[in-house]
């Protein structure tokens, strides 16, 4: 008897546009017998990021190439159903790249046990991938000091929430761009920013001004555009301008020079400021990943580090909830409930 | 009898807008008396840089104001001919913020005695603002390593032409941008640079693709615009851009944001490199100035280090000799020789 299981594959590659279902093609494959080293897991979450769509263009050339007609790439949470592996035993929930599809035979290498004392999904979220580029994006290229103004875009995204909480934590004053008011109001009455602005309402750099009478010591970007370009008009002396996302620029063909957005016409700023603008891709700080995995986890055992899930439900519904991340339809971090799990 | 002076002061703010003589006023004003610590000298030459654009528009606010009406400012050397100050004699030659004027009255304490042993107008260069611009930008911002590939734009200029010199002292690969087969062929001739792309002959990304086949280690930014945008397309992995200038940029408005040129569009690619982008002013360095000069120094003795200058004559024509440097007819160190001297 052959096992088979449902998955998503690339059809098409979305360069220059907004991703689109027919992008994706339901499929049913045969699950391959389980080797030595490897596990079969049954998937129960899938976790979702904009770095998928990207993944998806294949231009950038950070992580193997994905083939039109190969299985979408994603993190996912399932449980161990058969294991020749001496870590894992069924019944053992584990996290790793299992990619869109409803079972997977994987190497056992390549797994991570949930932790305990955490709810499950935490492992795909703040104690994931999502947790540690906030944590190291933050820390290691924002450098933060007591006292320092943060500003954060995307601030009520999953990367966005947890750094503003790890720069209360470092002593920084935080405030966050954030669109719509009951996001802007989470980030202040849960979260314990110190201000937010309402891009939706416009006024980004009214309200800058107002909250950040000093200039801004950390601006932590996961948008780009315009956003970018109002908080580079207030940087302060010596300011770190921190580029982990832009998701204003995720429909845009890097091939095509003119059809990308502008920069941001305010760099020259760092000159009279003395700023630094550096990138951030988490694998370039695998060494650290085990110090920020241990931090973010005692956090979140205390309390002191809160997050918030957006929950969707339905293997056949993967393609509509990534597509949510692109027009910040999300609040949390992002996740999809595979079948009835 | 009252001794008096020519001296040019500014009539009109340039902002958004090229230079013109009209924002300039040939006068003539007493010279006054002596004061206590003070010296009185005769200007012998004037010094040019792209920045004295910025103070008369007076709006980044990191120089004292200039009024309109006021003293057009600017480094001069000169020849004491009275002094009430210990530190120096009538016949000493001087460097300091004689402003435009033939004769002036300074506090001997903004004095800098010309050094032994160098043509006294190195004084205005490479051992001046322009050279440690050069050095301290290139060594605290750049951050050389042996074996980097620095890309240097306005590289005939007088700061980029240092720089280069001194990035081939690091054991750097240096290729230089400039405009003109004049001005390249100087680089690589002359300066010992290891290639140059003439920017006026098109073809700045095929050249950066073909001299720099591991891509950019250190960008070293005089001009902004396509030039960096093209640069940021070829960074290397830990790339540091350096924005020392923008010289493509020093005739819009900051204060009118849709005036202002787009910034880099590929500025993104700082996420795929972990690249930074940092910006530079001299006066936040002032701590490395004695070791800066005294380095500096020692190259331009031991014949290291090489300069070129462009002389112009005559006072009144201290506002074109400004203008020269804003449409890259100057090659090499703009200076201007008042009078007779």
């Amino acid at each position: 008897m052959t096992t088979t299981s449902r998955q998503w594959v690339v059809a098409a590659r979305p360069i220059g546009r907004a991703l689109s279902e027919d992008d994706f093609r339901l499929e049913t494959a045969p699950v391959p017998p389980v080797g030595e080293g490897q596990v079969k897991l049954r998937t129960d979450w899938l976790s979702f990021d904009p770095a998928q769509k990207s993944w998806m263009e294949n231009i950038a050339g950070y992580v193997d190439p994905v083939e039109i007609g190969g299985l979408m790439p994603g993190a996912g949470l399932g449980e161990v159903v058969e294991s020749h592996h001496p870590g894992f035993a069924p019944g053992d929930l584990v996290t790793g790249p299992i990619g869109w599809r409803e079972m997977a035979v994987l190497d056992g290498a390549k797994l991570a046990a949930v932790p305990q004392g955490v709810p499950p999904t935490a492992a795909l979220g703040v104690l994931g991938g999502t947790g540690k580029t906030a944590y190291l994006a933050f820390v290691e290229v924002g450098k933060p000091k007591p006292g320092d103004t943060v500003v954060i875009s995307g601030a009520a995204g999953a990367t966005g929430s947890i750094v503003g909480q790890i720069a209360k934590l470092s002593g920084c004053r935080v405030i966050g761009i954030a669109g719509g008011a009951d996001k802007c109001a989470w980030l202040v009455d849960e979260l314990g920013f110190d201000g937010a602005i309402d891009y939706k309402a416009g006024k980004i750099r009214g309200g800058l001004k107002q909250h950040c009478p000093n200039g801004i010591d950390v601006f932590f970007d996961n948008v780009g555009g315009d956003i970018l370009n109002d908080a580079m008009a207030r940087l302060a002396v010596g300011a770190r301008v921190v580029i982990c996302g832009g998701i204003s620029r995720y429909n845009a063909d890097p091939r095509d020079p003119e059809q990308m957005p502008p920069g941001p016409r305010n760099y020259f700023n760092v000159v009279f400021t003395g700023a630094t603008i550096q990138g951030f891709l988490l694998p370039r700080y695998e060494a650290q990943f085990a110090v920020a995995n241990r931090r973010l986890a005692e956090w979140v055992r205390s309390g002191a580090l809160r997050y918030r899930e957006d929950i969707q439900a339905g293997f056949e519904n993967a393609p509509q909830t990534l597509m949510r991340l692109f027009d910040g339809r999300n609040f949390g971090k992002q996740l999809l409930r595979v079948g009835s799990a």
